[in-house]
């Protein structure tokens, strides 16, 4: 690597990426099904050319601010998968002049207030809880989905596009079956309620998507598109999930060790909660920020995925503000040097892109966020 | 306010900052103790300036990038109050030129690769463990803190000036008396150290600071320099430890309310993981990312800090990348309308100052930091 790292760093795997991307764009494409990746993983232009080299047109985001972002990148079909924010009606609308804009609703309070400051036309995905309760309508109460979709429909500007739901109980799933079953479940739930509305006449399309489902699930169902985001990277969660292997991450944190612990069992890195934000996994019954890992430098063939090993037993254990304290084996930190750098596989890499707001491939280019361009 | 909040954002009461600045400040003056405070809180030139109104010229800073900011905003006395980072030996040495440079140190490793790489003096500080276990020499092994300081003299560039510590244990103290107990047991301790060193003709300096021992303890005891920084904002952490009230907290972050579920006592907020970051805190027995509050819009007088009230109940209770989950009594609820601001405190601030990079005053005020200017 050409690339001299000083201070934490994300690097990624150039290669890594564009398999992680052809993957899951072939299997969409396969099951004819619209691949509208999430784009809050990655948060770059740069990789959003990865995903228009795989024929991809429509994307999602999860902020008004980030679908300027793109939208100044020449995408002009991008859906806010985040509830409907009406103090943000002015930047709304000039988005809407500009790109084909999609907006989640889930009440009929938001679709009037929405209605009130609406200048230009918009797709409205109204947003199911699928028993995940975090937002949206309760899939199991068509009745007050279809109240949300009447109230729409009283504003010219607003076309009603269909029925979008985040899985987000998927992530506490205890094996890569319970996700399949979870997935499945969800799936059936949307369609349950996609049959019930189409009775009444109301024709719309389903949108789902999560990284775990849409890796694991050979069939993805009865679905018109997918918005899966972290597959781009992959992270410990993934990997405690089964979702993925160590040789389908694309990401890792390059940190400089400060100090050197060997009675204690742990080195000090500079690389803390303000690198990695503060999310864990479960490992090994540890409860982590990340997994250490080597890196091969050496340039390997794109068909060879090892590019990181873990190192067994090495844990990021605890973190504050710049430091982190990682937990490794006596004859790993013997090898180490104040100064080297250790490479940490984050526990929620999607946090960590927008902690670090940067990043470098292995090959030392840099990669500008809407966070941070230089 | 006169201010247009149209996603999350932090407000600060500058009235309370002062507050809270003058009676830190007034304290170590009464003690005749330098007060050095760490900025790592507010990260910002602006806030930097109350500090100076009240005498300060000294100060810490926990990153080579922080040093560099205040730097370019006139400070020129800056201890970077984490391990050396040798691979940043260029930027330290582009520093060191500028201003009054501090570095900690806590191997002989360390010191003998700064020694190769630096070309300006500076002052070193030999960190201490004081049984905090995070980094540092432990505070009872005077042999290797006297190796390290010998490692250290032998380079004609570094002036070992003291021993500094940060007692990071007191944040699990479980009361004020515990916290009380464990500053003073810290200050012994580094004393104690002191003293053998000082036996062996070596006169150092002690630095210690953290919140919440410099917040409670009337005394602060035979130290040279105190290095607080949380106090300056306060948070819903250092309100469940005991050293703050409501009437102290100086900060709170204002989120759009996108979603109400009545039934499950819930509303959803914009103001996620990328806002708050994920730290948590013990309030009621229950794990939480930040405390409900509401703001007295009108303008009270300085001499009343209640701006802020506690809403009872209500709690941020899960975080997402975007979206937070808040119980709220459904009495509160009932009142809200999507699209009402929604005040919270946040667990620990120093990291949502980070996360959100900026904020505004209760009067509309832009206060830009070190990750955002505009």
């Amino acid at each position: 690597m050409s690339l001299e790292i000083d201070k934490p760093a994300i690097i990624i795997n150039l290669d890594q990426v564009k398999r992680n991307i052809q993957r899951m764009a072939h299997k969409a494409r396969r099951q004819e099904i619209r691949f509208r990746p999430h784009f809050k993983t990655h948060q770059s232009a740069v990789i959003g050319e990865l995903f228009r080299q795989e024929g991809v047109t429509e994307i999602t985001v999860s902020s008004v601010d980030m679908a300027l972002y793109f939208a100044g990148h020449g995408w002009d079909d991008i859906t806010i998968a985040f509830p409907a924010n009406v103090r943000q009606a002015k930047t709304i609308n000039e988005l809407a002049r500009r790109i084909h804009l999609g907006l989640l609703v889930e009440s009929s309070e938001t679709v009037e207030a929405l209605s009130r400051t609406l200048s230009t036309p918009i797709d409205v995905w109204i947003e199911i809880d699928d028993g995940s309760h975090r937002t949206g309508v309760a899939w199991d109460q068509p009745d007050e989905v279809l109240r949300v979709i009447k109230t729409a429909q009283g504003n010219g500007l607003i076309r009603v596009k269909g029925l979008l739901t985040h899985a987000g109980r998927i992530y506490h799933a205890d094996s890569p079956a319970d996700i399949m079953k979870i997935y499945s479940e969800t799936v059936e739930r949307m369609n349950v309620l996609r049959q019930t509305l189409s009775e009444q006449g109301y024709i719309l399309e389903l949108s789902v998507g999560d990284t775990p489902g849409c890796t694991l699930a050979a069939d993805l169902g009865q679905v018109d598109e997918i918005r899966p985001g972290n597959f781009i990277f992959y992270d410990a969660q993934q990997m405690a999930l089964g979702v993925c292997s160590a040789g389908d991450i694309a990401a890792v944190v390059a940190c400089p060790v400060v100090a050197k612990y060997p009675e204690r069992g742990e080195v000090a890195i500079y690389g803390g909660a303000v690198h990695f934000s503060k999310d864990t996994v479960e490992n090994d019954d540890k409860v982590v920020f990340g997994l250490a890992a080597t890196m091969n430098n050496q340039e390997r063939e794109p068909s060879d995925p090892t590019w990181l090993s873990i190192v067994p037993g090495g844990y990021l254990t605890r973190l504050s503000q710049e430091h982190g304290i990682v937990q490794l084996p006596r004859s790993v930190i013997h090898d180490i040097t104040t100064g080297d750098l250790l490479y940490i596989i984050p526990a929620h890499v999607c946090l960590t892109v927008s902690s670090l707001g940067e990043y470098y491939s292995t090959r030392g280019e840099f990669i500008p966020t809407l966070n941070k361009s230089h």
